[in-house]
């Protein structure tokens, strides 16, 4: 089906900057961008439908790089406790913290997942986000690592969304390999990996680089396995301390390293020379009241892409708005409107690989956009929280969205 | 109509605790709660309608005590140059700040106004708000104070919202009374606040004590003019500097003060006895990041109510959503969620002298309630930003929101 969608602007996103076209109009043919430009420009033609947009802003789908959102639990009785008061020693005592989400997420059945998930990502549709990443790693066993997988791969079944998968089994040390982490990194690298691998479950390897996790030899050995499946790496780094996992994941040629508040002028260079992304997440940053901030400047002085993503997980960022994180982007980490939306957009395409299909509006690339009711894109990072009329096209598919 | 509303779990906010009631009922009659308990004890009774609210938790309908939604334009072209590195001299020079918003509120029509206001009001309408506070204040002449006035009287025959409306002439000090704030201060009192009460356009007077606004001195002439006509008054104080408004303010039994993040202890034991509430603003502090905290302790020692509000507003806070602000009043000011909750509900309505008939759930109070489809209230508070699944009830009538 072809389609002419005009009457509208656009801030197609390429290369980073809002590359606006004014006056503007986008022809679909299937599920892809036919032809974008000036309305002017446009060749006389039939459509078998017509949508006018009339005067909308129109963006990118968002792509939201980084989420934990399949889980069992929630954790808001502990963000209780803790406000009432109690120590994190108290509550990992009492059985909180990631424990209990691993706990809560073995004894959910792939139903319960699924269905709790789909609340949630349902909430980040709303808000404009057409792609997203999501990670296992609360199942910590093949079993329910596979569990986790499997629900992930069955989202884009219920919503309009796409999906990425990422193994995150070296996400933190299961109760049952309690000080024998090299054991539990052999197993992920000879079990878990290669056979979820064969399943067709996964599309990146991620792993959790901190003292209270994994060290950099152990990631290595996860990357290295990674390596050998054909799978592209990701990592979690330097968000409580600088191990240089950065750097690490650079030489694996990952497709991002994320959170980073102490990453190092090294860690960059290395990033820069691999195109490996920086992915930012200000919510975590913002709920645990971090003061150290990544260097924002010295990424883009080595014109590092930033991604901004919800890194939505009950822990340490229960966040249901990607928007939100790029008034946050702006707001905490002084990223322009314009560095926050191509955080959200071409950049965040790139932490998944999708960069030749997703993240800007050009001609061949898969026709998700958002047409915003605003008079300036800079709106949309502005608003604080909310929602934002908005028409969503997923696919060249407007959303009916409720 | 007699209507009963079952299968519930209710956060009544009596006494700005939770005050849970398991398994529980709820019935209306015409818009009034005629009846509230557990369900077993709920006497046979025959109903008009009957509705199932599925195990949801009920919580009083949420009360924003502090906007100032009605305006000209918005600033997110401000918001975009600062980010590019503009000071603020720069962008004052350039005719930017709130002169720009009065301005563009000057400059509007009543109809302007009010489309894009309703537009903003429905979003803090979506996320659960049934009562909203909206200030005057950009237009800073009598013409446009009414203007504004009017327009906020006439929300509420377009959205299901119940409105109070506040005279905030003593915002700023408009261009044309440049270095004569005296002069302003008594064209205040002596022509637009006695006319705009006259036609009946005002439930409160607010002022803005601050070094960049007016002195207390000038503050406390507008108040005894509102004390001569009979109206309560609020005032916005200790944001940037101690000046002792607060104190002020609780001489003339205010309804509430708001912002504190300069209070005093002085401050907080007058208001603690002459009963005024605390309003604190976390969308502000977060949007200008403050690192200046309120004193939360010494206010809850002298047990002074803390209300939480949004503070909608085009430059210090673009916020909409409520919720949010109890997500950032439990990050950043500590509040718990049980407390944050009270912000929005019990402590709001006495910031809005509606403490007999709304802010919680009890017998002869209005029926505006939330049933939210969480399986605890903390999770109000927990997640951050985005959609939570809920049904509102405004008046004892469920809303279609779209
Ligand atoms: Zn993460
Ligand atoms: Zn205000």
């Amino acid at each position: 089906m072809k389609k002419l969608w005009h009457n509208c602007h656009i801030a197609t996103m390429q290369h980073g900057k809002y590359s606006i076209i004014e006056n503007a109009a986008i022809v679909t043919l299937g599920n892809v961008i036919h032809w974008i430009g000036p309305e002017q420009d446009l060749a006389f033609d039939q459509y078998d439908e017509t949508a006018d947009l009339n005067q909308a802003w129109v963006t990118p789908g968002f792509i939201d790089c980084h989420t934990h959102s399949v889980f069992g639990g929630n954790r808001s009785i502990e963000f209780e406790k803790r406000l009432q008061g109690m120590s994190y020693a108290e509550i990992a005592a009492q059985g909180g913290g990631i424990a209990s989400t691993v706990r809560a997420t073995r004894e959910a059945s792939e139903e319960q997942l699924l269905l709790s998930a789909l609340k949630r990502i349902k909430s980040l549709l709303k808000d404009g986000v057409t792609t997203i990443e999501i990670k296992s790693g609360y199942g910590l066993d093949y079993e329910n690592e596979r569990k986790m997988l499997r629900v992930i791969r069955q989202i884009s079944q219920h919503l309009p969304i796409t999906v990425k998968s990422t193994c995150l089994a070296a996400h933190a040390l299961p109760p049952e390999y309690e000080g024998e982490s090299n054991a539990y990194i052999e197993y992920i690298c000879t079990e878990i990996l290669p056979k979820l691998h064969e399943e067709g479950l996964v599309d990146a390897v991620d792993a959790f680089c901190e003292y209270l996790a994994f060290s950099p030899e152990q990631v290595e050995r996860v990357f290295q396995t990674a390596q050998s499946l054909g799978l592209p790496v990701k990592i979690h780094a330097e968000q409580l301390s600088a191990l240089a996992g950065s750097s690490l994941a650079a030489r694996y040629q990952a497709l991002s390293a994320d959170h980073l508040e102490y990453i190092t002028e090294d860690d960059v260079k290395a990033m820069a020379a691999s195109g490996t992304v920086a992915v930012i997440l200000p919510g975590a940053f913002y709920f645990l009241r971090e003061t150290k901030f990544p260097l924002i400047d010295v990424l883009k002085q080595h014109q590092v892409p930033i991604a901004l993503s919800t890194d939505l997980n009950p822990g340490t960022s229960p966040c249901l708005s990607l928007r939100l994180m790029l008034n946050m982007g702006s707001t905490i980490f002084r990223l322009t409107p314009e560095e926050a939306l191509a955080g959200v957009t071409i950049h965040a395409a790139k932490a998944l690989g999708l960069q030749d299909t997703h993240g800007s509006l050009q001609v061949g690339k898969v026709a998700d956009f958002i047409a915003w009711e605003i008079e300036h894109p800079s709106e949309i990072t502005y608003w604080l929280g909310g929602d934002l009329s908005k028409r969503i096209i997923y696919q060249a598919q407007e959303l009916q969205i409720s």
